[in-house]
């Protein structure tokens, strides 16, 4: 799929995650959350000598308990030990929530012999249900017990926080002396359990933690924060990022970004290739845009037409429903100047009809890329989506019941 | 279904539109425009003595040539004939577009014996592909040809504008001494023609155009623009309403309000009604809210939740949905305050768990109603809106091919 975003020219391994990075453990484990089996939760842990994080947490104002506590770890530029649990949201809990959350940590910590402070908890699944806290504390001495390093420890890490995903997802990018990589669940349609997507990331690299953070943010602001699925926003979404230093090297700031910005571009690429119910991945990429962020509005409000994304489904290259999207936005634009192309075919040229919409081939391929061009300025952006199928009605119309 | 919109208690009937008031000729046939056959160009006039009008129009800002015309033709208060063609939207045309609309205009205004100036014109039907001019000027004489007073020519006019619409739309309120009434098509999931909603209205009360367009812009406030099926602005949505002052009687602004917002508010709830693919018509209610338009927005990003959406049409009380949505907004409240009823039943009490959520029945009737308290103020508004559905899907999946 081509891409408008500056996603770095670094070459990323998706057949390693957590554990790529020296001074990692991690494991994955069945405790019983999930109704249907499988591992359901998994630990990852920094063994130092450095215990460097950074973290960026959804910005919905109905969080869940782990978020709010996760928030509280972070703030100190230091975690030791990321816990997450799929197979139960802890959301809308109320303080019963907090305190399940709270004693999670601290069983963790005591079983780490670290501080209760120094544990990142994660949890996805539905929203309005109590964690069921003697299957957390009767499994967090078995995913204790099966830290390893490695591949395998990092792969049963991945596999334990997915929910309906298909396939696990990794992605590691080695540089000159360190490295980075991480694990992924969830995202949009994929994910009947509210979208949820938890992301660990861990380098070996040395960085101070403001160096973390902005490098962190940066990334998630050009890849997670430009999937978008279903245009819903989870109570739970967590991005954590430790760095041990255990490479004894110290990245560079910017190398570092692009590094980073390359694994979770992969990482976000694998949520929306697994999307569940989805038959297409959708690239909308607005260019000659006065700013980038009315290039990311014009996309992001595209990715959320459900008329555009029923007529992917349908393989209709129907460009009337992007101009009319666009229309809804406050982006700098002369309606008789827009040029939309599909696939490559130029279907809208100056806000009218272009090329005939017979040329495009939406069958042939899961990928369709449509570009805007507002003749407005010199700036772009690309948001990536799905589209609308019977599948996701069908995967989100009974799931908490 | 239960309501916290200002809807005024007025008696509304349903099997009378544009001709129950006085002053108003009708007609609707079959010229052509649409493949699948039926009458498809409806035609309202208005004899008089008065053609004082206002109008509505889209607030996209790709909008369709009929649109820009129309603009220009209210732009003076009066108004005497409403042109109106299903089969196509004429939107995103260029410049030939335009002068397609011009064209219609012209041919209308030539039989009437009125000035091209004096006609709105509205189409529906799939954006960017040119009107047949030879259909709409063999049409145009035959739709004059056929004007008529009286219930079977507004009931025909109200047919011929049908797209998936499974009925047609009418309503009318009778006053003292005046009567307003309308006729209406689409809305939302029910047409795939990018949901373009067309409403004509009359009356026969004496009323200056300022008035007439305060009225027309207050009734709509509350009732179409809180219509959100689907969240897809289309390029075409028009609402004309057009005074004959043929009952001689002058109404009271406040009193003409009122009549005419039950009246939209009746054309609104019969699009939802018959939205094709839906399968439960949901009223989202917003309390407690510190403005209206805190209420308002709270209750559109609920309705907008694809996930929330597929819920109901699971039967699936998914509260935690609703909460996810309502924290996406910037409204004011406290996130550990908020209560959700659904159908009656609390299932989500101060931010967490309240009443079972197996105590709430959404599979009995068509109708659900949710309620959300932010506890943050005293306002309140409704938006009413559908599920989404594997039928949404199929209908807007292939319509352009």
């Amino acid at each position: 799929m081509e891409s408008h975003n500056p996603v770095p020219d670094i070459t990323v391994d998706t057949n390693y995650g957590v554990c790529a990075a020296a001074g990692f453990r991690a494991a994955g484990v069945e405790a019983g959350f999930k109704a249907s089996g499988g591992k359901d939760l998994a630990l990852v842990v920094n063994d130092g000598p450095e215990f460097t994080a950074a973290a960026v947490l959804t910005s919905n104002r109905v969080a869940a308990a782990p978020v709010h506590w996760s928030r509280e770890v972070i703030r100190q530029g230091t975690c030791r030990a990321v816990i997450l649990n799929s197979g139960g949201a802890n959301a809308c809990t109320g303080a019963q929530g907090f305190q399940n959350t709270h004693e999670t940590a601290e069983n963790v910590a005591e079983r780490l012999g670290v501080g209760a402070g120094d544990v990142v908890v994660c949890s996805t699944g539905l929203i309005g249900e109590q964690l069921p806290m003697d299957v957390m504390k009767a499994g967090i001495p078995a995913v204790t017990d099966a830290l390893a390093a490695g591949p395998e420890a990092g792969k049963s890490a991945a596999e334990a926080i997915m929910t309906t995903d298909s396939v696990s997802k990794q992605a590691c990018a080695a540089r000159d002396g360190w490295t980075v990589g991480g694990i992924a669940k969830g995202a949009g349609m994929l994910a009947p359990g509210l979208a949820t997507m938890l992301v660990v990331i861990t380098t070996d690299a040395k960085l101070p933690a403001d160096a973390l953070d902005r490098a962190l943010r940066e990334a998630c602001r050009v890849t997670f924060n430009r999937t978008d699925s279903d245009g819903c926003m989870s109570t739970n979404d967590t991005v954590a990022l430790m760095a041990s230093g255990a490479s004894g090297n110290t990245a560079d700031e910017l190398e570092f970004t692009r590094a980073l910005t390359a694994v979770c571009h992969s990482l976000a690429q694998q949520l929306i290739t697994d999307a569940e119910g989805a038959s297409h991945d959708i690239a909308i990429t607005t260019v000659g845009a006065a700013t980038e962020t009315e290039a990311e509005d014009v996309s992001r409000t595209v990715s959320r037409s459900n008329l555009l994304k029923a007529a992917v489904f349908g393989n209709d290259p129907n460009w009337g429903r992007v101009l009319s999207a666009v229309g809804t936005t406050a982006a700098q634009f002369d309606p008789d100047q827009i040029d939309v192309t599909i696939n490559g075919v130029m279907v809208c040229r100056n806000g009218a009809i272009g090329d005939s919409r017979d040329n495009v081939d939406m069958a042939a391929a899961r990928a369709v890329d449509i570009v805007i061009d507002l003749k407005a300025g010199h700036h772009q952006a690309t948001v990536w989506s799905n589209d609308l199928t019977h599948d996701y009605v069908e995967e989100n119309s009974a799931y908490s019941s």
